[in-house]
């Protein structure tokens, strides 16, 4: 069995194709190990997706499932799509044909490949940092910020992201601290102001985060002042890191190329990348813009191109 | 008083670069005739954008516009764009600094323009046509299908868009004709075998429109069959134009460069035109796919590009 196109990613971007593949009638699998992406991690309501004036990050992925889910295999007579829950762990291409291969050792075979496997929370990587994983260091605002209720918390990045999961976080955090590396706050005035009007986030800059330290559980932080190069330690009973994000690619080595933000690198207008019928979207690639309505618009281009690109080749 | 950014066009790129706009807090104005560019001609539901499995063309436009207009002036500390409700006559640019002149005569100054102005339906350029605009001529299905209740009615245009616009027009009209002007029908085999089902759909190849006639109203068109010449002419109460649709460009001739099809060449990563300060997005631009979460996707994308200009030149 050949699929005609297998969709690799249940964020926007593999959902919005999903959908398409399936109103183009193509025989389309999508792989996922869950849906959503990073809309999942969203603490604050999303209110910039067209349409909805404000919606939660939860709402929107189980709006974006349900719809893919219309399209599943049977149930309408509109075209079907598989899904399958699993990660992608190596796709290569032998002649014209790829296979995936997923964590589970299955193998599933395909004459394109629509890349859309988004973005993961990059890792601070301090001293500590892993081992502490699930017991006070978290990757998730929206997840675990109830866990944290009257502690005092530390944030790790000043960007817009850093800002609002300390806006979010002050909802039940005693205390705050915004750690940024560099000496400048990057984040937007409009969402500083609400931060020091929230009159319990401390905002440190020149902060070199260097070891997490605790017994069960996170006990403090240590970072150097990058400055003045003193060492200084912090009690805070947890941390949340929010420096950014890393394209999820290791799979799709040797076929593409990467920017030097490990995205992969895309022809903009056509969607490919530099393996014939290989194509990626979303935030995993190198559009410059990483937002909902984007990645939605991007893997509806690429369906679009896998589309045309099986009409010339299949 | 010169504005951050001047958005010509309310369809989804317009509407979601406003929403954008006001969250950047930029001092925006957007300009349009309406709101929902060529979802008002949408006859069928929308099943394709995501996150609404399934809603009219009017509906989503009234969410749309209703979520661009919780940040108009004043009503919300969020920002604000204001709106104009004209059509744009001409965009000229002196020094760093641009002018739109509208319909109306006013005059809006900007650092930076953002056209999404899409595209409207391609007239015929049939004799007689423009005569019987409104008076049995129609570019648009959703509005006037119920019109032709029970009369027999023509439909130029053998895409997706004419077989869509037939099918829709079979629940009143009693006989249809879908008339072709190449010896192949272009549609998707599965909406050509809806068409069939219904039992009152007749295609007509190699068709070239060449007359409408008629007293007050459409009575008749004329077409020559392409391969063997003959001139035949077919009695119907109406005509529905199907032929695709021709971007709103003409205000800026000079200022950008246009592709074969008329359409605005951006960058597709930068989504510049050849003017700096001068960004176009959805179906007005290049675009391979005009899409409705294309456009709205391309529309933020070009709206955050210009956002990234303001902050190096503004």
């Amino acid at each position: 069995m050949i699929y005609d196109v297998i969709i690799i990613g249940g964020g926007p971007a593999g959902v919005a194709a999903g959908i398409y593949a399936s109103r183009q009638r193509l025989n389309a699998l999508l792989i996922t190990k869950s849906f959503g992406g990073q809309m999942a991690r969203k603490a604050v309501a999303i209110e910039n997706y067209p349409g909805f004036e404000e919606i939660s990050g939860l709402d929107l992925i189980k709006k974006f499932e349900k719809h893919l889910r219309k399209f599943t295999s049977g149930q309408l007579n509109k075209g079907q799509i598989k899904i399958e829950l699993a990660l992608v762990s190596k796709i290569k291409k032998a002649g014209k044909i790829f296979s995936v291969l997923t964590g589970k050792k299955k193998e599933f075979r395909s004459k394109t490949i629509l890349i859309a496997s988004g973005a993961d929370p990059r890792p601070l990587e301090a001293l500590g940092e892993k081992k502490f994983i699930g017991k006070g260091v978290s990757y998730c605002t929206a997840c675990d910020a109830p866990l944290y209720a009257g502690k005092d918390v530390a944030v790790v990045g000043g960007g817009n992201s850093g800002f609002e999961a300390a806006l979010f976080l002050a909802g039940w955090a005693r205390k705050l601290y915004i750690l940024e590396y560099s000496s400048k706050i990057m984040a937007e005035e409009s969402i500083q102001q609400k931060a020091r009007k929230t009159g319990k986030i401390k905002v440190i800059t020149s902060a070199a985060l260097k070891k997490v330290e605790g017994k069960n559980f996170v006990e403090s932080l240590v970072y150097q002042d990058n400055e003045t190069k003193k060492i200084v330690s912090l009690k805070v009973g947890g941390i949340f890191v929010e420096i950014g994000s890393q394209p999820a690619t290791s799979f799709v080595k040797g076929l593409v190329d990467f920017s030097e933000k490990d995205e992969i690198v895309i022809d903009h207008k056509t969607m490919q990348t530099k393996t014939p019928g290989l194509f990626a979207a979303g935030d995993v690639s190198d559009v410059i813009f990483k937002q909902i309505v984007v990645a939605a618009g991007e893997g509806t281009k690429a369906l679009l191109a896998v589309s045309n690109y099986l009409q010339k080749n299949g």
